[in-house]
C-alpha cells in the first residue's frame, strides 16, 4: 500500500529508426527495469520522429507531466543528431559547448584522430546543463534538472543508466510476483477481478499466451509490498488450482 | 521528391506489462513494417498506462494529428481489458455489443464451454465501430472510422494487420538501401550531411554499433524513389571507399 510519494518518469524515444520498424527498441524495457529498482515508476512513453519540434513538444510536455523525464537517440557526430538543439529550443535557452564535455572528449580522441569539429558536435549541451559519464565511447550524456539526455545505442545507453543509478530520489519500488498456467482468461475473468478487489494496493494483469498449441496465461501480482502481493498470489493460486487448474509459480 | 499527399498514422500502446519493463514491446516494429508497405508512415509511438483517461487522451490528441491512429493492447476478457470503455467515452459515445462479433464469439466458444459473461466482453464495440477479422482467436479487431483497435498479443496483432493489408488508403512506400561498414561515424559525419544535401528527397540515417571490438556504422539511405536511394547509396559508398573504408552493401 502506497505510502509517501509516488515518483513518476517518462521516456521520449528519439527514433526515425524504430518508427521505420527498421531496428526494434530496446530501450523502453531497459529504462522501465532501471527506473523500477530506483523506485520510479515509467508513465508513459512517446517515440516521436526525428523533427525538431516534434521532439521539443514531446519533451516539454513530459517535463510538465512527470517528475523525471528521459531522451534516449540523437546525441552522435552527424547531421542526423538533432536532440540537443531540439530540446535546448523548446527549453528557449542556448546551446554551449561543456568545458568538462571539451575535454572528455580530447582525451578520449588524442589516440583516434584527434578531435574534429563533428566530434566536438558531443560536448555541446543546452545551457545550465551537467554532465553523464559514459565509460564506453567517451560522449557524455547531459543532465539539465530533472531531464535526462541519452545515448539511444542500447549498451551506451546503459552504461549511462548505470552512471545515475542511486543518483535519483524515488520510492519504494513496485515487487510482482508472476503465477501462470494453462488457463483460457477468459474462464477465470471473474476471479481475476473479485480477487484483485479484495486486496487493496494489489493490481492483477492477465497476460494470455498461446504455447504448444495450448491457451494460456500469466498473471502478474503487482505491488509496493511484497508481503501483500504474495498474499495475493497464493489466494490467486489456491483458488484456481481449486478449479482444477494446474499453477506454475514464476510463471509459464 | 514526393509527389501527393503522404498519409501519417500513430500508435497508442496500452502497456502496464511493457511501462513495468516485464514485456519486450513487438507491435512498434511489427506495425511500423506493415504501414510502410501500405505507404503510410508511422509518425509517433506513446505507450501509455492502463489508466481510462490516458487511454482516451492518448488517442484523441492523435486523432486530431494523424490520418490513422492504432492501438494495440487491453481488449480481452478480464478486469484489466478496459481500451473499449476508455476510447468510448473519450470519443463521447456508448459502448454497444456488436452482433456479428457476438455470433462469431458464439460459434467459437460453442466447443469450449459457451459464451460467458467476461467472454461476451469482448463483443463490446464503441458505437459505429465495425468489426476486423481475427482467425486466431475469434475475438475480433475493431474498426471506427480511421480509429483501429487491435489485440496485444503481437501474433493476434498481426492476423488483425493481415485482415487490414490493401484496405488503407495510402501513398508511395518508402524505400531504403543500406550500406555499412567499420566506419567510425564522427569521421565521416561531414561526408553524411553533404550527401544528403546534395540529395533532394532523400534522407541518411546514420547508426552507430561496436561489433567484434570494433567501432562501425550502418547508413540507411531513405526516399521515395528506389533510382534516387541507389544513386545516393552508390555515390555514398564510392566516397567512403574513397576515403579508405571497406563497405558492405546491405549493412553490417
Amino acid at each position: 500500500m502506497s505510502e509517501g510519494k509516488i515518483w513518476t518518469a517518462a521516456l521520449v524515444v528519439i527514433g526515425d529508426e524504430i518508427l521505420s520498424g527498421r531496428t526494434q527498441d530496446k530501450n523502453i524495457a531497459q529504462l522501465a527495469s532501471w527506473l523500477n529498482v530506483q523506485g520510479i515508476r515509467l508513465r508513459e512513453v512517446r517515440v516521436v520522429a526525428d523533427v525538431p519540434g516534434s521532439i521539443g513538444d514531446a519533451v516539454i510536455a513530459m517535463i510538465a507531466d512527470y517528475d523525471y523525464v528521459f531522451t534516449t537517440g540523437g546525441i552522435g557526430p552527424t547531421h542526423d543528431d538533432i536532440t540537443v538543439d531540439s530540446i535546448a529550443a523548446a527549453l528557449g535557452v542556448g546551446v554551449v559547448i561543456h568545458p568538462d564535455a571539451r575535454a572528455t572528449l580530447e582525451r578520449y580522441y588524442e589516440t583516434r584522430g584527434g578531435l574534429t569539429e563533428a566530434r566536438l558536435r558531443m560536448a555541446r549541451v543546452p545551457e545550465g546543463s551537467d554532465l553523464i559519464v559514459n565509460k564506453m565511447s567517451g560522449a557524455p550524456g547531459i543532465r539539465r534538472g530533472n531531464l535526462f539526455i541519452l545515448a539511444g545505442v542500447p549498451h551506451i545507453t546503459a552504461g549511462m543508466l548505470d552512471a545515475l543509478t542511486g543518483t535519483l530520489e524515488g520510492g519504494r519500488p513496485l515487487v510482482s510476483v508472476t503465477i501462470g498456467g494453462f488457463v483460457p482468461e477468459s474462464e477465470v475473468a471473474d476471479l481475476l477481478g473479485a480477487t484483485e478487489k479484495a486486496h487493496v494496493g494489489v493490481s492483477i494483469g492477465s497476460y494470455p499466451f498461446f504455447k504448444e498449441g495450448r491457451v494460456g496465461a500469466n498473471f502478474v501480482v503487482r505491488s509496493e509490498d511484497i508481503g501483500q502481493a504474495e498474499a495475493c498470489s497464493n489466494q490467486l493460486t489456491a483458488a484456481l488450482e481449486e478449479r482444477g487448474y494446474a499453477i506454475t509459480a514464476g510463471g509459464i
